[in-house]
């Protein structure tokens, strides 16, 4: 048994059962473990970025770490983007990146780089295994401290010698911690805030904007008549008919800071204290009235369920009946012209029962939450990083972990551009994914920010860099390159037919969807 | 005038008149300061990959940095794989990575990062601006690290409020520092080694594989009979008919061991002591014999052409012709089935007076030296970091660089998946680039490195992961996704007929070639 192989054997044996690869020379020996032994799904991404998206994807929806193979430093650095994402989204993920052989590294060949330093700014732990009988304890170290609740990016770094050199044994991590309690001190507090009626406000996040979660949420705003919130991004918000509704913070700040203005207490169950997500000339960057008074429930690494639970109890409230959201009459679909109204509309009328949202769709997806909150019931995903590029890969991952169920990406233009090689890896794998192309042809957000940070109306180079025509980007024969059934739509009854297309197939299908 | 403005003036003044950009919120003051202020081109590229790739490959051809303007940390480590091959190669680049305002760093906002962390392990100078009135300075300091011989890369982060608040002054970058000389000792110590006549090697790298220092070389080897060897990549390699031949050491360990056995001396001028590209077990890092010894004449910060004329007055060689390679009779073209000995052949016949080979076909590209070494004068362009993905960005520089000359890519198809929305801005800006990718729909080189690794054959596992089939990529309709012609070659009649056709075009072209 050689390193590569007691590696492989560990992380089976640890409870990680899919490998998400772009592999190179110094990983061929993990290629060939991954090869010889049984127990993991190997699943190739034709760039590094579709890597580390589909495994942030995967533990959003499946709740246990996958395991992701790089290739040096710069391997590793193109998966750096999605790392960010991954981290801020508190998903749990095991880096294995192929490093020289040891005795190579004094020699600096091209490939040669501070592998370390490429992954500490994207990573919560990182170590580089000394020798091929540390690789199986370093890899259950690995998966212990990616399964550390709510999740930690591990990267482990693998000399090319600890791999083909000779091993002793394999490892098994340790069972995953427990998230700890709150103190009742802080449950008192907030009870205390909540109590302050309409002008206090519970803000969930994490596993907070999850069932059972939003249920007991449900249950104290019937006590108190708290408003119940969430954060702009949520890594998994459980929402439709038939579940607790809570008010997304806006993106905008103008819209963020006249949502919050006469809250005098918010209560944090799982979120921070809200912030925008850039700066502005005279804005401010926390949303919130200066004299609002926070009090923190539970961290997002802590026991948000149960820390919500001893809140219910501490109200009085562990018997009322939740406001859940109804299901509407299920509307016509509409006609006429693509608008964004339109277009939300028609997701809302025919999200499928269990669906996962995956939202990239950022300028055009702002108004998609009134129109779609009652429908069936789904998940919606969004980015926590900010990172560009999140969606088509976490769009594989959702799949990857949930098979049976359905999964929609919907991508603006320019975002689905930064990890478009996520569509091979679709259709390499058959993956159940609709995924709905917003072609307004520009950095659309962008062009906001633009006037937004009082840079007055663009000329011509600005132009330019802020839109994508010149040529238009022909997103059919993208899809149809990458090996994905593509159709276009210039009007919502042709949008709406393209959705039941996509929708009534088994695997990936993509649409343009022209604005 | 805001930091923003006074810093693409400083640029501009300084000689830096194109900016590659895929800009963000943060970068919005900076857009619009380039949008405002004359002097600066700007070309948008779709993925930060892209464009640092492209300002490697303008510093190539250009011999002057371009700035790029990147979006915060996940901006920048999209763009780090390109850098790292960038910064291999010697080239100069100046960053500009736009960062939260600094008094939104406190609030954990999400695209919060270490920017400076992320831009260290691929930069050679990382700055951070403290206040709008340092721009100008900082920018103007960068240009000067960047113009330092041969090249380097200088990353300045921009806090937003730097930007946009006031600023007074604009700056100039110091002239660009000479190449130091080498002493008079390393030349006679050089020209003492290659006394040793033929079992002696003079091996090249930097602008020691350029014209004039291939002329030097040529007489030097007329003088001592020492082989002229160049490194297995060269950041720009002048070559072809009518040029001093150099050979290349191979990048397959046994062949390069083979061709480097005999010698006893080796002179470095402007390259290192050959190591392989990867490590395999059993096989030496260092490729020349153990017993070989090395005479540095000149490093490749130094004045290598100045060393080589040293060089050849103390051999006495500098009035002896140089050997030359001759141009062949043009040969006919080859047909039948498309083998790559057939597309060297076609390359060879076909290459245009003062083409600019990008080099990133890998395995297909290991024949491709001797049938296009009597060409039409060209230079070769390959990676210097081996960071997958470098060729269609760097032909997107070059041919920024260089708009009177034809541009050919050659690119295997895995390779080019990581940066394929560099076709887009060849579209964009109608670069004059034809691209051939060699379609084998596998990772060739990793085949035969599981081989090399001595993993036996592939199972079903590995094979999956070494290959790109299942489905096939459609380049041609990637390319038309992306707004490139394109047509796809059998055969080799029909490969020199798409050639012929992406030759005699401007503006961007791409064949696929299936192999």
């Amino acid at each position: 048994m050689n390193g590569a192989e007691s590696l492989v054997r560990t992380l089976v044996d640890s409870g990680v059962d899919l490998c998400i690869t772009n592999p190179g020379t110094s990983e061929m020996h993990f290629v060939a473990a991954l090869d010889k032994l049984p127990g993991m799904r190997c699943v190739l991404g034709l760039f590094e970025g579709v890597v580390t998206g589909a495994a942030d994807g995967f533990y959003r929806m499946a709740g246990r770490p996958a395991a992701t193979l790089l290739h040096l430093g710069p391997g590793l650095a193109n998966g750096l983007a999605n790392l960010h994402n991954a981290k801020k989204a508190r998903s749990g993920i095991v880096n294995i990146v192929g490093e020289h052989a040891t005795h190579h590294l004094a020699h600096d060949a091209p490939l040669t780089s501070d592998v370390a330093a490429v992954a500490r700014p994207m990573s919560d732990w990182v170590h580089t295994t000394a020798t091929s009988r540390d690789v199986a304890r370093d890899g259950a170290l690995a998966v212990q401290v990616a399964r550390t609740p709510p999740g930690r990016i591990a990267t482990l770094i693998l000399p090319a010698d600890t791999a083909w050199n000779e091993a002793e044994a394999c490892a098994v991590a340790a069972a995953p911690a427990s998230r700890a309690k709150v103190a009742s001190e802080a449950v008192r507090e907030a009870a205390q805030a909540l109590r302050q009626g309409p002008r206090s406000a519970l803000l969930l996040g994490g596993v907070g904007v999850r069932e059972p979660a939003l249920q007991l949420a449900g249950r104290i705003a019937a006590r108190t008549g708290c408003a119940l919130l969430s954060e702009f991004n949520s890594a998994r918000l459980e929402r439709g008919a038939g579940r607790v509704l809570t008010q997304r913070i806006p993106y905008v700040v103008d819209s963020a800071l006249d949502l919050l203005k006469d809250f005098t207490h918010i209560v944090l169950a799982g979120a921070k204290p809200p912030v925008g997500f850039f700066a502005y000339p005279g804005k401010p960057s926390l949303l919130a009235p200066p004299d609002c008074r926070f009090a923190a429930l539970a961290a997002v690494d802590e026991d948000i369920v149960a820390a919500l639970q001893g809140l219910a109890d501490e109200l009085d409230a562990t018997t009322l009946a939740p406001a859940l959201v109804a299901r509407p009459q299920r509307p016509a679909l509409p006609s006429g012209p693509v608008t964004l109204e339109g277009v939300a509309a028609v997701l809302g009328a025919l999200l499928p029962e269990q669906a996962i949202v995956v939202d990239e769709a950022v300028s055009s997806g702002r108004g998609l939450g009134a129109p779609t909150q009652g429908a069936a019931p789904h998940d919606w995903l969004t980015s926590m990083g900010g990172s560009i590029g999140y969606g088509l890969p976490v769009a594989v991952g959702a799949a990857l972990a949930c098979p049976d169920r359905k999964v929609l990406a919907l991508e603006g233009d320019g975002s689905a551009m930064y990890t478009l090689q996520a569509l091979w890896t679709l259709a390499r794998e058959s993956l159940d994914v609709t995924v709905v192309v917003f072609a307004n042809r520009a950095y659309q957000i962008l062009r906001g920010e633009f006037a937004n940070v009082g840079a007055g109306a663009p000329g011509q180079r600005a132009t330019d860099m802020l839109t994508l025509d010149r040529p238009a980007l022909d997103w059919c024969a993208l899809a149809r390159g990458h090996g994905v059934e593509a159709g276009q739509a210039a009007d919502l009854q042709a949008f709406a037919r393209q959705l039941q297309r996509g929708l009534a197939c088994r695997g990936p299908y993509l649409i343009e969807l022209l604005l």
